[in-house]
């Protein structure tokens, strides 16, 4: 979302060296809002732009800039210059910032961090990907349980500079192992009787993650509880920093994407869809277009299979896309009904009966329907069907009611394989320890066409055959 | 998530009237993780384990437990025992629960309600769904201009009890208009200087949304500037309300499942996979089944056009599954990457120009790949084919090298004609004003389907007869 509503002013101001009117643009507007003013701007512009404010300003509006914007700055300006921009991103965005940059450009920027925000930068750097160790921050108020509400406050004041959030805070012990939570909620409330000991208001039982845990999960609990804010914790329960409600946010649509991506067998892609450069698209999607395109060849190989009988019967053509296109969508929708289920938490794997149950039923209803629409159409499109080539060898002149009863068996059939498919894949997945969402929709069309190919042929024949011989 | 570990237990103590154990287990827990136990119980199981507790207690759980339990109990319990609960409940949440349960039980309950709520409920239920005002909640902290911290920290403590949170408190004039906002985070960051006038500290360029705004813009607004609430205004910009973190992690699940559904040709649920009646469920997926089989329907007419085509070439029918479904990856994959984008704001329709650029590279190059592919399996495939029938009229015994290119020249007109309709059409859409997710992936599936037919016969039925009239 550019909004380009101040750019042509913001650029006469950098090309005049107006320093003064750029600081005041920076110090009138949210850091969120300047940053959106400056989104149409070039790396080199948007730093212009930052150069002209005082320190403080510069890093705040550079933590709102997009991801590439930020990385490009990084990667052109002197490492000098950056360095305290960089120091100052909440430490997760700064890890996040740190491996995107190239890594000569990162070697040089991390020695001139300051001590503290260094070594925290390399100690999350070494939690993969994908992990709540890798989305969290260390800045988090820890207090000791000995505090009263109002040394509480003061302490939360003194430490504020340099948290994420004030808004939840953590009792630990002397060795940094996790007691208890204050809300600053908690503490407003009880602003009248503020020598209360938060010993007694801290909530004793409170829910942490892991930092191996997977962020997808994480997402989840904090939805799920709504919280602002959840901890992060080692095996021994130590402290190790905090994941805030804006990360989440940004865990869940990140997720939400992926999980769409890989529904339309694209492989995620780490940018945005235009940031992305052409060939790295082109390969993401490739890849897997590749996979299903040898996953079609099967179709045409099975199709030889039977190529005689398609002469013999040749109506059996017409049917063969329709087919296909109805097994493909009942089990594309039964994959991605169960998949955004278990995304939800809605069903687990202890409720597979129940699923296989839902899509047998529901293959029964939507393919009968489909098959009496089928049976209709069939109907009509063969009422008086004959081939032009008259020299064509036919078993029918024209298919009777009974032959075309093909359409619709084969309809049901199909259909059903589609919703069990489709139902039971990401189950079958997920049960083998991988992410349901990983390309479930393709394979289910893919095993599919196939299925719906050798299912459409052997009624096909079966039925023909039986005919044949008892007419 | 269904956590069972404790369901022996509390069915046990249902069952033995045990209320003291009851009470102790609703105590012990966190009313998030005590809802999550219960999540196994009945509606009426449920209503015994609340019943045990005092009344605070039973609203705390009560507002955890999953929708459709919610319902169930108000529907199920006297409306003179709920209606205490239901009044506990956060505005936005009270309102989606009387919108949800019976409306005869909804006009039982609403008169039982404290006149506060009960007009706050009425005034709520009059936004349409998927507006701001449906998700909002009107219990705000409104300050006046001339507090200090102290005295704003006193007067939140004092408001507490009604508020959905304290941590942004927004400064309203004697006409209830919009003037700032000052956080929580800053009051206790000045805690020291406790005697500063609020005026001093607050945001006056304060980011709200209209009323009538769609809550997936007002999800992304949040998303970006990183906010945990943003204030709802009418057109005068009186403050009405605020949305807060946790629903718009609500809204931002809640549209991503909806796109996905939409993405598969589900229409959406209102309720969980599981939760939904099979009734429903075949409806909502039956309706756009039929709709997508009368488009199948379509190329099962445009095949009958060529089908002395097919006749006299029979190979042909081989590659149909192939050339259809290759243009519906590539154009699912063109429509997904468009819509995602256009959702987190990376495309908007001033773009249109780079997407076509963009996707008619990738379709060339996406073709090219394919094509070559399926060039090599074609003549691999047919590379001595000679079909059983030996008095079917053939155009050649075997089909020449240059008779297979019609493959690969048809992958790349589909493969193209996939990614600049799958781009395209989401962009289309929107500029319609209609959400871009809505039936995009199947409607371009289904142009695919049947241009893929016709370009195919058109480039086989062109290129044979060239081939012959010369030979």
């Amino acid at each position: 979302m550019i909004n380009t509503l101040l750019l042509p002013e913001l650029r006469e101001m950098i090309a005049n060296g107006d320093d003064d009117g750029l600081r005041e643009f920076a110090s009138a507007l949210h850091p969120a809002r300047a940053a959106e003013f400056m989104e149409g701007l070039s790396a080199h512009e948007a730093w212009q732009v930052l150069r002209a404010s005082d320190a403080a300003k510069q890093a705040e509006i550079f933590g709102f800039l997009p991801d590439a914007v930020q990385v490009e700055i990084v990667e052109t300006v002197a490492p000098r210059e950056t360095s305290p921009l960089v120091a100052d991103l909440p430490a997760d965005d700064r890890v996040d910032l740190i491996s995107d940059v190239h890594p000569d450009v990162a070697e040089e920027v991390i020695p001139l961090l300051p001590a503290a925000e260094r070594r925290e930068t390399l100690q999350l750097l070494e939690f993969p990907e994908g992990t709540a160790g890798s989305v969290m921050t260390t800045e988090v108020a820890r207090l000791d349980a000995s505090l009263t509400v109002h040394e509480a406050l003061e302490e939360i004041a003194r430490q504020s500079q340099d948290l994420e959030t004030v808004y939840y805070n953590y009792i630990v012990d002397d060795e940094n192992r996790l007691q208890g939570l204050i809300s600053a909620r908690q503490l407003v409330t009880h602003f009248g009787k503020s020598d209360t000991p938060i010993a007694d208001l801290m909530q004793r039982d409170v829910v942490s993650v892991k930092a191996t845990d997977d962020q997808e999960t994480v997402a989840a609990k904090v939805a799920n509880f709504d919280f602002i804010a959840i901890p992060v914790v080692d095996d021994q329960h130590h402290l190790l920093g905090i994941i805030t409600h804006d990360d989440i946010i940004d865990v869940l649509r990140e997720e939400a994407t992926e999980d769409a991506h890989m529904a339309a067998a694209v492989d995620p892609l780490d940018d945005s869809y235009l940031a992305t450069h052409w060939f790295t698209l082109a390969w993401k999607r490739g890849m897997w277009l590749g996979i299903l395109f040898f996953a079609a060849l099967l179709t045409a190989l099975a199709l030889q299979k039977y190529e005689t009988d398609f002469q013999r019967v040749s109506w059996l053509v017409l049917f063969i896309p329709l087919v296909i296109s109805s097994g493909g969508n009942s089990g594309s929708q039964s994959a991605t009904l169960v998949i955004t289920a278990m995304t939800n938490g809605d069903v687990t794997l202890s409720d597979w009966w129940r699923v296989v149950k839902r899509e047998l039923l529901m293959g029964i209803c939507l393919g009968g329907m489909l098959a009496a629409a089928g049976y209709v159409c069939a109907i009509w499109m063969l009422n008086d069907y004959r081939p032009d080539g008259s020299n064509v060898v036919e078993m029918f002149e024209q298919p009777s009611s009974v032959d075309m009863l093909v359409v619709p068996i084969t309809l049901v059939a199909v259909v059903i394989c589609g919703t069990l498919c489709g139902g039971m894949l990401p189950m079958l997945f997920r049960w083998l320890g991988l992410d349901p969402a990983l390309m479930s929709n393709p394979f289910v069309a893919g095993i599919i066409d196939i299925a719906g190919i050798v299912i459409y042929m052997n009624v096909a024949v079966l039925m023909l055959e039986t005919l044949e011989s008892s007419g």
